[in-house]
């Protein structure tokens, strides 16, 4: 006889530039917990520096290719709050994301889109202005979670705003370093699809060298660069932080050699 | 035919100055789970400066203040650990919150309060004496968040210890910074409800200006006051830091002046 | 009549060098929730220092000793993922543990153990080479955690690889800083077992006193020793950081005197 599973509820994750001291991340669990009690929340990260928007928006776009399709997902990096800005509600890859309508989509709609795009119609009858995660998007999204139906909440429009950042062009064999992680690790915006097995990578001057298969395939110490697991080129140093001993940054151009 | 919702247990939140590069928070929520296996848990935050009980007592009001009866909260800045501090049970806004009697309540009480004190009598058979957290307060929690009686744990007992910190008085026309948030902003300790639409609003001798609705009311690096998402006022600089740029920090004068 | 007590899954706890600020830790999560979706997932740590599976191994340790029978435990310190290291199955104290096998283990075999070791078998249709944590530890344990049977998707080794750590012998009366934690306390390698009523305690050339029960055993700012939490031998400075006004780091010498 098989296991007796308990029920579960829905996947909600959150990601946010709200850092890790204050109460507000709790504020809008609570908030999408009174809406959809039984979600299973899962942080993504609330680290994003503050006001950075693609940084958030390459979180987001994480966060949706690792879950499966049934899951929510409330991205709150909101410079714009109170004005007059719009609130997205976007379904893509069969999942469906709440968040500002200021770039925040753009790498999942890069990547795994287009979507769907909506805007979130739907209004407490008490907000602060300064704060619509807490007082709007996670009560609409926590009602999504729950089974109330998107028409009733949000109506179609066109295209989102979205960020002028792109995967490279095949044509240019050259990209740009997107993300730098807490390893030191820099992410490029060139898909594993585009390198060939003979390709060597330039970041900057300097020649990283050949495309290896994982970080202990060179020395400790030494640069290398691979392809990550967002299946994205990736430079790195293997026990060590590329960002520090390259000197890299966001925006620096990665080349592809032959 | 509505959709079938599953069980869920209480809500319990998590207030410390542990911080996140320790197994202390794990300790204590398993200590819950063990009591309360079907808890909610969500953490307000842990970055509490350490032993710092005005902070934690500030966040915690913040959790309590987002959650509905029948929510439970364990807060734990615990600087006189092991010595003959009270361990405090408070009942407020039909929520049941455990943390030490040295202070750490007092904001809640301030603003939600008057509730009811409890001290609590219930000791596990063996604990540390350098971890009640763990030892003492989160299995009592878990065991009232799944239904013990706290008459069965706790006696009444008259008002806790509070910290000399109060809400502005209106008389007073003035105020002070209580909380500096993660984006820099300075709460201070003036509710709305003490403000006029003409008031403008001096930090030191820093004119800072009218009151506006949100942040992007200013351009950019501007300084302006809000009422933040607390219900207090707040002094912010839109897309940057008013603890940076205008050398905030907690104590702070705030002045009402028309 | 008593309370209906909804049902729940099985405890997953979580440990790694992966900080807070990418989505990696979310992403091992989503891959736990796929194969146990009722799972109550802990975090311990995520701020372990990048690649110190020292570290890693204490705080793992902790989370062991925390839980109950029947819990589950991943931690992902993994300098050598995509090399030939193995991926290791860990039953001990009743609980299972995945882990690399590069040392990770070590402080809960010596404490907790010894305990059961398996070498994961089991390999998915498609894994990245440089996020076993997410491709392969997490989906496994996650099938564990739901009752796959073990042999299923692993086979009986010797013993793990074993960092060259243990509990002080008792002949040397002498131990080592194994860990520093948040606050600055620092933790030996001494356990409680070892002391006499009468022993004081010298770390470097100098003399910290006698054992105290409790930080408040001793005024602010001064340092004193005592059994931490974790039942071993800890200096601490009472409201302060023993780490800053004693200058202490791992390794450091521990010596008991009469």
């Amino acid at each position: 006889m098989p296991r007796k599973v308990p029920e579960f509820g829905p996947i909600i994750t959150l990601t946010s530039d709200f850092g890790m001291a204050d109460a507000y991340v709790a504020q809008m669990k609570l908030a999408l917990l009174r809406h959809a009690p039984s979600a299973r929340l899962v942080d993504v990260t609330h680290a994003i520096a503050p006001q950075d928007v693609l940084g958030g928006s390459i979180q987001l776009e994480r966060a949706i290719a690792a879950a499966e399709p049934g899951a929510f997902h409330l991205a709150v990096v909101d410079p714009g709050v109170g004005s007059n800005r719009r609130i997205l509600v976007t379904v893509l890859s069969e999942q469906t994301i709440v968040c500002p309508d200021n770039g925040l989509i753009t790498w999942a709609w890069r990547r795994l889109g287009p979507g769907k795009s909506f805007e979130l119609a739907w209004r407490p009858t008490h907000s602060s202005t300064t704060f619509h995660g807490r007082d709007i998007m996670a009560p609409a999204l926590g009602m999504l979670a729950s089974g109330t139906k998107l028409t009733k909440l949000a109506r179609p429009i066109a295209d989102p705003l979205l960020l002028d950042v792109h995967l490279a062009d095949p044509a240019d064999r050259a990209g740009r370093v997107i993300h730098i992680d807490h390893f030191g690790n820099a992410t490029s915006n060139i898909p594993a699809e585009m390198l060939d097995p003979d390709d060597a990578v330039r970041i900057g001057r300097r020649s990283v060298n050949r495309i290896r298969k994982t970080y202990a395939d060179v020395p400790p110490g030494k640069p290398l660069a691979l392809i990550g697991s967002a299946g994205l080129l990736e430079i790195a140093v293997r026990n060590g932080s590329a960002q520090r001993t390259l000197r890299l940054k966001i925006g620096d151009e990665v080349t592809l050699v032959r």
